[in-house]
Protein backbone atom coordinates (compact mmCIF):
# COMPACT_ATOMS: atom_id res chain seq x y z
CA UNK A 1 0.00 0.00 0.00
CA UNK A 2 2.74 2.29 -0.77
CA UNK A 3 2.27 5.98 -0.91
CA UNK A 4 4.25 8.36 -3.20
CA UNK A 5 4.17 12.06 -2.07
CA UNK A 6 5.79 14.28 -4.86
CA UNK A 7 6.91 17.88 -4.63
CA UNK A 8 7.85 20.37 -7.82
CA UNK A 9 8.22 23.50 -8.08
CA UNK A 10 4.93 24.80 -8.93
CA UNK A 11 4.07 26.01 -12.22
CA UNK A 12 4.51 22.60 -14.40
CA UNK A 13 1.93 21.99 -17.22
CA UNK A 14 -1.46 19.91 -15.96
CA UNK A 15 -0.22 17.29 -18.56
CA UNK A 16 3.42 16.95 -17.07
CA UNK A 17 2.09 16.40 -13.74
CA UNK A 18 -0.22 13.80 -14.58
CA UNK A 19 2.35 11.63 -16.01
CA UNK A 20 4.80 12.13 -13.29
CA UNK A 21 1.93 10.29 -11.05
CA UNK A 22 1.20 7.73 -13.48
CA UNK A 23 4.63 6.81 -14.18
CA UNK A 24 5.84 6.70 -10.52
CA UNK A 25 2.82 4.58 -9.26
CA UNK A 26 3.48 2.29 -12.36
CA UNK A 27 7.34 2.18 -11.25
CA UNK A 28 6.21 1.26 -7.57
CA UNK A 29 3.47 -1.03 -8.81
CA UNK A 30 5.82 -2.73 -10.68
CA UNK A 31 9.17 -3.31 -8.56
CA UNK A 32 6.66 -3.83 -5.45
CA UNK A 33 5.09 -6.56 -7.30
CA UNK A 34 1.35 -5.32 -6.56
CA UNK A 35 -1.19 -4.01 -8.02
CA UNK A 36 -1.37 -0.02 -9.08
CA UNK A 37 -4.93 0.20 -7.76
CA UNK A 38 -2.77 0.08 -4.21
CA UNK A 39 -0.73 2.79 -5.13
CA UNK A 40 -2.00 6.15 -3.43
CA UNK A 41 -0.02 9.38 -4.74
CA UNK A 42 -0.24 12.96 -3.67
CA UNK A 43 1.58 15.82 -5.58
CA UNK A 44 2.20 19.31 -3.88
CA UNK A 45 3.05 22.33 -5.44
CA UNK A 46 5.79 24.58 -3.73
CA UNK A 47 6.49 28.05 -4.90
CA UNK A 48 10.38 28.87 -5.97
CA UNK A 49 10.28 31.57 -3.40
CA UNK A 50 9.72 28.77 -1.01
CA UNK A 51 12.06 25.89 -1.66
CA UNK A 52 15.59 27.08 -0.72
CA UNK A 53 18.94 25.18 -0.95
CA UNK A 54 21.96 26.87 0.71
CA UNK A 55 19.63 29.45 2.40
CA UNK A 56 18.91 31.19 -0.46
CA UNK A 57 15.02 30.70 -2.57
CA UNK A 58 15.20 29.19 -6.10
CA UNK A 59 13.49 31.89 -6.76
CA UNK A 60 16.89 34.09 -6.71
CA UNK A 61 18.76 31.13 -8.51
CA UNK A 62 19.20 30.34 -11.57
CA UNK A 63 19.09 26.56 -11.98
CA UNK A 64 21.49 25.22 -14.55
CA UNK A 65 20.99 22.19 -16.82
CA UNK A 66 17.37 22.22 -16.72
CA UNK A 67 15.88 21.48 -20.17
CA UNK A 68 12.53 22.73 -18.97
CA UNK A 69 10.97 26.21 -19.35
CA UNK A 70 8.18 27.46 -16.31
CA UNK A 71 5.17 28.53 -18.26
CA UNK A 72 5.33 30.97 -15.01
CA UNK B 1 1.64 16.03 22.60
CA UNK B 2 -0.04 14.56 19.64
CA UNK B 3 0.40 16.13 15.96
CA UNK B 4 -2.81 14.97 13.72
CA UNK B 5 -2.09 16.05 10.32
CA UNK B 6 -5.67 15.57 8.34
CA UNK B 7 -5.51 15.86 4.36
CA UNK B 8 -8.69 15.62 2.53
CA UNK B 9 -10.22 16.72 -0.91
CA UNK B 10 -10.23 20.28 -1.23
CA UNK B 11 -14.27 21.95 -1.48
CA UNK B 12 -15.29 20.73 1.91
CA UNK B 13 -17.25 22.76 3.87
CA UNK B 14 -15.47 25.12 6.45
CA UNK B 15 -18.02 24.03 8.76
CA UNK B 16 -16.95 20.23 7.76
CA UNK B 17 -13.54 20.91 8.22
CA UNK B 18 -14.01 22.51 11.81
CA UNK B 19 -16.15 19.44 12.96
CA UNK B 20 -13.11 17.09 11.76
CA UNK B 21 -10.57 18.95 13.00
CA UNK B 22 -13.08 19.08 16.49
CA UNK B 23 -13.56 15.66 16.16
CA UNK B 24 -10.08 13.82 15.96
CA UNK B 25 -8.39 16.42 18.76
CA UNK B 26 -11.10 15.07 21.02
CA UNK B 27 -10.70 11.48 20.42
CA UNK B 28 -6.80 11.96 20.81
CA UNK B 29 -7.42 12.98 24.04
CA UNK B 30 -9.72 10.59 24.97
CA UNK B 31 -7.23 8.24 24.11
CA UNK B 32 -4.68 9.05 25.09
CA UNK B 33 -5.70 10.37 28.09
CA UNK B 34 -3.86 13.79 27.64
CA UNK B 35 -6.08 17.14 27.95
CA UNK B 36 -6.85 18.30 24.55
CA UNK B 37 -4.91 21.67 24.50
CA UNK B 38 -1.69 19.38 24.10
CA UNK B 39 -3.61 18.04 20.82
CA UNK B 40 -2.33 20.01 17.40
CA UNK B 41 -3.86 19.44 14.41
CA UNK B 42 -3.23 20.63 10.88
CA UNK B 43 -5.37 20.08 8.06
CA UNK B 44 -4.48 20.30 4.66
CA UNK B 45 -6.89 20.30 1.10
CA UNK B 46 -5.62 18.18 -1.78
CA UNK B 47 -7.00 19.01 -5.21
CA UNK B 48 -8.56 16.16 -6.70
CA UNK B 49 -6.02 16.36 -9.98
CA UNK B 50 -3.00 15.72 -7.43
CA UNK B 51 -4.38 12.81 -5.58
CA UNK B 52 -4.13 9.90 -7.17
CA UNK B 53 -4.74 6.33 -7.03
CA UNK B 54 -3.79 3.63 -8.97
CA UNK B 55 -2.07 6.56 -11.00
CA UNK B 56 -5.00 8.11 -12.19
CA UNK B 57 -5.99 11.30 -10.41
CA UNK B 58 -9.23 11.25 -8.49
CA UNK B 59 -10.47 13.98 -10.34
CA UNK B 60 -10.71 11.86 -13.14
CA UNK B 61 -12.51 9.09 -11.46
CA UNK B 62 -15.75 8.87 -9.82
CA UNK B 63 -15.84 7.60 -5.88
CA UNK B 64 -18.91 5.04 -5.78
CA UNK B 65 -20.56 5.39 -2.03
CA UNK B 66 -19.39 8.98 -1.33
CA UNK B 67 -22.16 10.18 0.43
CA UNK B 68 -21.14 13.99 -0.01
CA UNK B 69 -21.88 16.42 -2.72
CA UNK B 70 -18.91 18.63 -3.45
CA UNK B 71 -19.86 21.84 -3.62
CA UNK B 72 -16.85 22.56 -6.34
CA UNK C 1 -10.01 9.60 0.21
CA UNK C 2 -8.93 11.13 3.44
CA UNK C 3 -5.09 10.47 4.51
CA UNK C 4 -4.61 11.10 8.66
CA UNK C 5 -0.85 11.03 10.13
CA UNK C 6 -1.02 10.87 13.71
CA UNK C 7 2.57 11.33 15.29
CA UNK C 8 2.98 10.75 18.79
CA UNK C 9 5.40 9.95 21.91
CA UNK C 10 6.67 6.64 20.94
CA UNK C 11 6.17 3.81 24.29
CA UNK C 12 2.25 3.92 24.01
CA UNK C 13 1.03 0.43 24.44
CA UNK C 14 0.13 -1.46 21.13
CA UNK C 15 -3.92 -1.51 22.38
CA UNK C 16 -3.97 2.02 22.67
CA UNK C 17 -2.40 3.17 19.77
CA UNK C 18 -4.80 0.63 17.51
CA UNK C 19 -7.91 2.34 19.66
CA UNK C 20 -6.35 6.08 18.61
CA UNK C 21 -6.27 4.76 14.68
CA UNK C 22 -9.22 3.11 15.34
CA UNK C 23 -11.68 6.44 16.40
CA UNK C 24 -10.13 8.91 14.40
CA UNK C 25 -10.82 6.75 11.51
CA UNK C 26 -14.25 6.68 12.58
CA UNK C 27 -14.59 10.40 13.31
CA UNK C 28 -13.32 10.96 9.79
CA UNK C 29 -15.77 8.49 7.99
CA UNK C 30 -18.59 10.23 10.12
CA UNK C 31 -17.57 13.85 9.70
CA UNK C 32 -17.12 13.36 6.39
CA UNK C 33 -19.96 11.59 5.25
CA UNK C 34 -17.82 9.06 4.12
CA UNK C 35 -17.42 4.84 4.28
CA UNK C 36 -14.55 4.11 6.32
CA UNK C 37 -12.64 2.03 3.97
CA UNK C 38 -11.85 5.47 2.00
CA UNK C 39 -10.09 6.49 5.45
CA UNK C 40 -6.24 5.71 5.40
CA UNK C 41 -4.08 6.42 8.75
CA UNK C 42 -0.02 6.33 9.31
CA UNK C 43 0.62 6.51 12.81
CA UNK C 44 4.52 7.51 13.85
CA UNK C 45 6.29 7.48 16.96
CA UNK C 46 8.59 9.93 17.93
CA UNK C 47 11.08 9.56 20.76
CA UNK C 48 10.48 12.44 23.51
CA UNK C 49 14.53 13.64 22.62
CA UNK C 50 13.61 14.58 19.24
CA UNK C 51 10.45 16.56 19.52
CA UNK C 52 11.30 20.01 21.48
CA UNK C 53 9.09 22.88 22.32
CA UNK C 54 10.20 25.83 23.25
CA UNK C 55 14.25 24.71 21.98
CA UNK C 56 13.30 21.81 24.63
CA UNK C 57 13.44 18.10 24.14
CA UNK C 58 10.18 16.73 25.59
CA UNK C 59 12.65 13.97 27.51
CA UNK C 60 13.71 16.78 29.60
CA UNK C 61 10.28 18.50 30.21
CA UNK C 62 7.98 17.30 32.81
CA UNK C 63 4.32 17.06 30.59
CA UNK C 64 1.92 18.28 33.69
CA UNK C 65 -1.61 17.45 33.52
CA UNK C 66 -1.07 14.02 31.47
CA UNK C 67 -3.32 11.24 32.76
CA UNK C 68 -1.20 8.41 30.75
CA UNK C 69 1.84 6.95 32.86
CA UNK C 70 4.27 5.65 30.17
CA UNK C 71 5.66 2.11 30.02
CA UNK C 72 9.11 3.33 28.46
CA UNK D 1 14.25 19.82 -7.61
CA UNK D 2 11.31 17.13 -6.98
CA UNK D 3 11.35 15.84 -3.97
CA UNK D 4 9.78 12.08 -3.86
CA UNK D 5 8.97 10.69 -0.56
CA UNK D 6 8.12 7.05 -0.73
CA UNK D 7 6.41 5.21 2.24
CA UNK D 8 6.04 1.56 1.98
CA UNK D 9 5.64 -1.67 4.96
CA UNK D 10 8.32 -2.71 6.23
CA UNK D 11 10.43 -5.51 5.54
CA UNK D 12 11.11 -5.16 1.75
CA UNK D 13 14.37 -6.32 0.89
CA UNK D 14 16.91 -3.70 0.72
CA UNK D 15 17.58 -4.35 -3.18
CA UNK D 16 14.15 -3.76 -3.67
CA UNK D 17 14.11 -0.25 -1.82
CA UNK D 18 16.77 0.44 -3.76
CA UNK D 19 14.96 -0.43 -7.25
CA UNK D 20 12.07 1.30 -5.94
CA UNK D 21 14.12 4.68 -5.29
CA UNK D 22 16.19 3.94 -8.49
CA UNK D 23 13.08 3.91 -10.42
CA UNK D 24 10.95 6.69 -9.23
CA UNK D 25 14.01 8.51 -9.96
CA UNK D 26 14.43 8.15 -13.46
CA UNK D 27 11.06 9.01 -14.12
CA UNK D 28 11.05 11.85 -12.57
CA UNK D 29 13.95 12.74 -13.91
CA UNK D 30 12.85 11.69 -17.27
CA UNK D 31 9.06 13.19 -17.24
CA UNK D 32 10.05 16.33 -15.84
CA UNK D 33 13.01 17.22 -18.30
CA UNK D 34 15.70 17.83 -15.59
CA UNK D 35 18.96 15.70 -14.34
CA UNK D 36 18.49 13.22 -12.68
CA UNK D 37 21.26 14.47 -9.66
CA UNK D 38 18.10 17.03 -9.21
CA UNK D 39 16.05 14.75 -7.69
CA UNK D 40 15.58 13.70 -4.38
CA UNK D 41 14.32 10.31 -2.75
CA UNK D 42 13.07 9.73 1.10
CA UNK D 43 12.01 6.31 1.92
CA UNK D 44 10.06 5.70 4.74
CA UNK D 45 9.17 1.77 6.23
CA UNK D 46 5.81 1.90 7.97
CA UNK D 47 5.13 -1.37 10.64
CA UNK D 48 2.06 -3.10 9.06
CA UNK D 49 0.20 -2.24 12.69
CA UNK D 50 0.50 1.42 12.57
CA UNK D 51 -0.95 2.03 9.09
CA UNK D 52 -4.74 1.06 8.68
CA UNK D 53 -7.21 1.02 6.49
CA UNK D 54 -11.10 1.49 7.60
CA UNK D 55 -9.58 1.98 11.05
CA UNK D 56 -8.08 -1.67 10.90
CA UNK D 57 -4.17 -1.38 10.86
CA UNK D 58 -2.64 -3.99 7.73
CA UNK D 59 -1.15 -6.43 10.32
CA UNK D 60 -4.84 -7.76 10.98
CA UNK D 61 -6.01 -7.76 6.83
CA UNK D 62 -5.16 -10.04 4.05
CA UNK D 63 -4.22 -7.79 1.19
CA UNK D 64 -5.36 -9.92 -1.53
CA UNK D 65 -3.63 -10.04 -5.06
CA UNK D 66 0.00 -9.30 -3.75
CA UNK D 67 2.25 -10.90 -5.43
CA UNK D 68 5.18 -10.28 -3.24
CA UNK D 69 6.03 -12.29 0.00
CA UNK D 70 7.25 -10.41 2.89
CA UNK D 71 10.17 -11.96 4.50
CA UNK D 72 8.49 -10.87 8.05
CA UNK E 1 21.93 16.77 3.93
CA UNK E 2 19.15 18.14 5.95
CA UNK E 3 15.90 18.70 5.08
CA UNK E 4 14.06 21.13 7.03
CA UNK E 5 10.23 22.53 6.67
CA UNK E 6 8.95 24.54 8.06
CA UNK E 7 5.12 25.32 8.55
CA UNK E 8 3.65 28.93 9.64
CA UNK E 9 0.58 30.70 9.97
CA UNK E 10 0.08 32.10 6.30
CA UNK E 11 0.39 36.36 5.67
CA UNK E 12 3.97 36.82 6.88
CA UNK E 13 5.98 39.49 4.76
CA UNK E 14 8.07 37.62 1.83
CA UNK E 15 11.09 39.05 3.69
CA UNK E 16 10.60 37.47 6.77
CA UNK E 17 10.16 34.03 5.33
CA UNK E 18 12.88 34.68 3.54
CA UNK E 19 14.97 35.77 6.73
CA UNK E 20 13.87 32.66 8.50
CA UNK E 21 14.51 30.31 5.58
CA UNK E 22 18.18 31.92 5.75
CA UNK E 23 18.58 31.69 9.32
CA UNK E 24 17.47 27.72 10.07
CA UNK E 25 19.86 26.93 6.73
CA UNK E 26 22.42 28.71 8.42
CA UNK E 27 21.96 27.21 12.04
CA UNK E 28 21.69 23.55 10.41
CA UNK E 29 25.38 24.14 8.42
CA UNK E 30 26.97 25.64 11.79
CA UNK E 31 25.67 23.25 13.99
CA UNK E 32 26.00 19.82 11.63
CA UNK E 33 29.11 21.21 10.55
CA UNK E 34 28.12 20.87 7.01
CA UNK E 35 28.58 22.77 3.82
CA UNK E 36 25.38 25.35 3.69
CA UNK E 37 24.89 24.23 0.50
CA UNK E 38 23.80 20.68 1.79
CA UNK E 39 20.79 22.08 3.35
CA UNK E 40 17.22 22.16 2.04
CA UNK E 41 14.82 24.22 3.21
CA UNK E 42 10.72 23.79 2.52
CA UNK E 43 8.51 26.81 3.91
CA UNK E 44 4.57 25.68 4.06
CA UNK E 45 2.06 28.74 4.65
CA UNK E 46 -0.75 26.81 6.80
CA UNK E 47 -4.30 29.60 6.88
CA UNK E 48 -5.01 29.47 10.46
CA UNK E 49 -8.47 28.03 9.98
CA UNK E 50 -6.87 24.87 9.19
CA UNK E 51 -4.32 24.76 12.06
CA UNK E 52 -5.81 23.95 15.71
CA UNK E 53 -4.64 23.53 18.88
CA UNK E 54 -7.27 21.93 21.38
CA UNK E 55 -9.61 21.12 18.40
CA UNK E 56 -9.98 24.88 18.15
CA UNK E 57 -8.82 26.46 14.79
CA UNK E 58 -6.40 29.53 15.55
CA UNK E 59 -8.59 31.54 13.53
CA UNK E 60 -10.76 31.54 16.91
CA UNK E 61 -8.07 32.02 19.19
CA UNK E 62 -6.25 35.10 20.84
CA UNK E 63 -2.61 34.25 20.75
CA UNK E 64 -1.13 36.47 23.67
CA UNK E 65 2.68 37.26 23.77
CA UNK E 66 2.53 37.35 19.79
CA UNK E 67 4.74 40.64 18.99
CA UNK E 68 4.17 40.74 15.04
CA UNK E 69 0.53 41.92 13.44
CA UNK E 70 -0.43 39.76 10.74
CA UNK E 71 -0.84 41.99 7.83
CA UNK E 72 -3.87 39.82 6.51
CA UNK F 1 2.70 28.15 16.26
CA UNK F 2 5.69 27.35 13.59
CA UNK F 3 6.14 23.71 13.52
CA UNK F 4 9.85 22.79 12.06
CA UNK F 5 10.91 19.26 11.06
CA UNK F 6 14.56 18.24 10.50
CA UNK F 7 15.51 15.19 8.83
CA UNK F 8 19.01 14.35 8.77
CA UNK F 9 21.38 11.36 8.43
CA UNK F 10 20.96 8.93 11.44
CA UNK F 11 23.98 8.51 13.78
CA UNK F 12 24.91 11.99 14.60
CA UNK F 13 25.85 12.10 18.39
CA UNK F 14 23.02 13.22 20.67
CA UNK F 15 24.73 16.48 21.40
CA UNK F 16 24.57 17.38 18.11
CA UNK F 17 20.97 16.92 17.21
CA UNK F 18 19.88 18.67 20.71
CA UNK F 19 22.06 21.83 19.57
CA UNK F 20 20.28 21.49 16.48
CA UNK F 21 16.68 21.88 17.52
CA UNK F 22 17.75 24.29 19.69
CA UNK F 23 19.10 26.72 17.49
CA UNK F 24 16.39 26.31 14.71
CA UNK F 25 13.93 27.20 17.53
CA UNK F 26 15.77 30.37 18.62
CA UNK F 27 16.04 31.46 14.85
CA UNK F 28 12.39 30.90 14.76
CA UNK F 29 11.62 32.55 17.45
CA UNK F 30 13.58 35.48 17.02
CA UNK F 31 13.13 36.02 13.29
CA UNK F 32 9.01 35.79 13.78
CA UNK F 33 9.30 37.70 16.70
CA UNK F 34 7.36 34.81 18.73
CA UNK F 35 7.38 33.42 22.61
CA UNK F 36 10.44 30.24 21.76
CA UNK F 37 7.68 28.46 23.47
CA UNK F 38 5.57 28.73 20.64
CA UNK F 39 8.23 26.90 18.30
CA UNK F 40 7.50 22.70 18.02
CA UNK F 41 10.10 21.14 16.51
CA UNK F 42 10.21 17.30 15.69
CA UNK F 43 13.75 15.78 14.30
CA UNK F 44 13.58 12.50 12.25
CA UNK F 45 16.85 10.30 11.40
CA UNK F 46 16.66 8.85 7.79
CA UNK F 47 19.31 5.99 7.50
CA UNK F 48 21.61 6.25 4.35
CA UNK F 49 20.20 3.98 2.43
CA UNK F 50 17.01 5.28 2.37
CA UNK F 51 17.90 8.69 1.09
CA UNK F 52 18.92 9.09 -2.28
CA UNK F 53 19.91 11.82 -4.74
CA UNK F 54 20.13 11.44 -8.52
CA UNK F 55 18.72 7.77 -7.75
CA UNK F 56 21.40 6.37 -5.76
CA UNK F 57 21.33 6.32 -1.91
CA UNK F 58 23.62 8.07 0.22
CA UNK F 59 25.12 5.31 1.37
CA UNK F 60 26.56 4.27 -1.64
CA UNK F 61 28.11 8.09 -2.04
CA UNK F 62 31.16 10.21 -1.02
CA UNK F 63 30.08 12.91 0.37
CA UNK F 64 32.90 15.68 -0.25
CA UNK F 65 33.42 18.71 1.85
CA UNK F 66 31.56 17.26 4.62
CA UNK F 67 33.67 18.04 8.20
CA UNK F 68 31.64 16.10 10.05
CA UNK F 69 32.44 12.39 10.62
CA UNK F 70 29.77 9.80 10.89
CA UNK F 71 29.94 7.74 14.12
CA UNK F 72 28.26 4.68 12.43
Amino acid sequence: MPLIRLEIFEGRPEEMKKEFIKRVSEAAADVLKIPIEHVQCILTEVPRRHWARGGVPYSEKKLEGEGYKFTR
